[in-house]
């Protein structure tokens, strides 16, 4: 599908399923109220699956979309941008902490390069998708042209679409790419007005010196790139193939009434962006965990839904949704699997 | 085991395999520290194994413990105490809300009826180690003698041995008990030095009349209980049948050194009670979730090690600990079977 297709595909979540939702979380053998926060995710999916009890999720994929970038140039990052394939590679060879955590949790793991720098052979496991050889650099020129930024949308959503069809019931945003951290601060100040201080941390560990480096990086990307805020225009200007590619999943996720559980601040950053494309997509979308980094509250304030998981983990490649999984599992299964009151203490 | 046997049977958890965790962890393919809280998690599951990488826990097991309260007759809950028994029933059925996260999480439910006021056949599946049909009413007589309380816990240990004896390798506590959040409160002030009213809450949906009988009554007990600190002493005094068991599951996987996931106000009331009766055994307990209920933050506040889970969950019967078991799984997977960053990323 093209990204207007795609866009256009999209339809609200259904409110009456998840007032059915509430309504069936009053009667179940429990004292109303008392699954906190399960009963609204719960509430959530029915209104996705437009069905309550909504399915309870058997096949979750995450998504590692992966890409490099230009902006890496100005000193962002402690690590080399090689960093990028090289665990690209692991993540396909299943050595990655999202390996292991997708093992813990029932989940599969699939890599997509949209735009890493590697050259060569794709390694085995790898969907090759690559738009261009990373982004530019979005101090001084815009990261992607509108076709690149539209190109990885769409790749992204290609890949959704494709695991959906193939049995995949709950997607799970990831990714990899060295210094995408100050990319994805540039698209949450663009998208949120948010101060550039207030959502810039230390990614894979900065100390002082970098972390203002990076404030300047995108101090600087924001004066280039001016007022517009075309969602797809920000995109391009200051975010990267891989959050291209996320907005993909979102908006193919939303397209085809599939939950999609969202990872920390990359992965919010490109959340934003879909929901900036097509505002009914919004109620698709779970916040799975909240990230050390500070923008990473981003996308859930603009939901308006908290993240499931508080643990602290600033890692990325999914690894943060990926432990909100259960939690999804959790708030359909009691829906689907619980007796009511009345059968257990009579009416 | 008797008691005195299962205590002396417990030794310290392994500073030797934390710390070769703590260090595996600087060394694995991410930035150090960037998983968050998970890598504590996994560092003292190590510890608990005695061994780096800890074991990745396949076959958890929830034990759901249950009795019946003599203070029900204070008025201190909402809900008849036949409700106690019908849930139990529930559980055994498969219909409550601890089997349907249970079954999203991949862990076993047994049930144990330790003392409700159940009459006739014990329904199938319930494990039946009742030692007396419900406690004293704990405001004008010790809820229970001391042998019953003893009885209580070497039920709850055997049960727990039996299972870890048929494969299981994770325990997680959960309860049913009518009134239990009153005895849990006592519990909690007399092993903590707590005050009455910040630890005492709205149990299963109280309104602000009923909450006030309810610190009445928990105010009276303490009073009727005096100075005595005997962990015994108070388990039997202010306890229920469930918080010995309870506690005796927590003892027995400290004994067997299989990590113990603690569940909200009334799991963690019973460990309290283990972790005086035996400090050593503090090192095998895991918070699962902060419990919505005031005073589940009592355990979590003596171990100095915070919940896992914060949904406001405030059901009970092991629900909000069973969400943390895949949080369990995954810090030990991430020490197992990740690369090394020195094997990406060359040393």
């Amino acid at each position: 599908m093209t990204l207007d297709e795609l866009v256009r595909a999209i339809r609200p979540v259904d409110a009456a399923a998840t007032a059915a939702a509430r309504e069936r979380h009053t009667k179940l053998a429990k004292p109303p109220g008392s699954l906190g926060r399960l009963e609204e995710l719960g509430a959530q999916l029915a209104g996705i699956a437009s069905r309550c009890p909504p399915p309870v999720p058997t096949a979750p994929t995450v998504v590692v979309a992966a890409g490099d970038h230009g902006v890496h140039a100005r000193g962002v990052s402690d690590w080399p941008q090689s960093v990028t394939s090289a665990m690209v590679s692991t993540v396909a060879a299943g050595g990655a902490a999202v390996n292991a955590i997708a093992g813990a949790v029932g989940a599969t793991v699939t890599v997509v390069d949209v735009g890493t720098l590697a050259t060569g052979d794709t390694p085995p496991g790898v969907r090759d998708r690559r738009i261009r050889a990373g982004t530019r650099d979005l101090t001084t020129e815009p990261a992607l042209t509108v076709s690149e930024a539209t190109a990885a949308i769409e790749a992204g959503a290609e890949v959704a679409a494709d695991l959906v069809a193939s049995g995949t019931d709950l997607l799970v945003t990831g990714e990899v790419g060295i210094a995408n951290t100050t990319a994805s601060a540039c698209l949450i100040v663009a998208l949120t007005d948010a101060d550039p201080e207030a959502v810039t941390g230390r990614g894979a560990n900065l100390d002082d010196t970098r972390t203002s480096l990076k404030v300047d990086a995108i101090k600087t990307a924001l004066s280039r790139h001016g007022a517009d805020c075309d969602p797809l225009g920000v995109l391009a200007s200051l975010g990267g193939l891989e959050h291209g590619a996320l907005a993909g999943v979102v908006l193919a996720g939303a397209a085809a009434r599939v939950p999609v559980v969202v990872d920390g601040v990359i992965s919010g950053a490109a959340a934003l962006a879909a929901v900036a494309l097509c505002p009914d997509a919004a109620g698709y979308l779970i916040p799975g965990h909240e990230s050390a980094e500070p923008g990473g509250r981003a996308l859930s304030d603009r939901l308006e839904r908290p993240p499931l998981i508080a643990l602290g983990l600033r890692l990325g490649e999914g690894t943060g949704a990926l432990l909100a999984v259960p939690l999804v599992r959790s708030a359909a299964a009691v829906l689907t699997d619980m007796a009511t009151l009345d059968s257990v203490v009579g009416s």
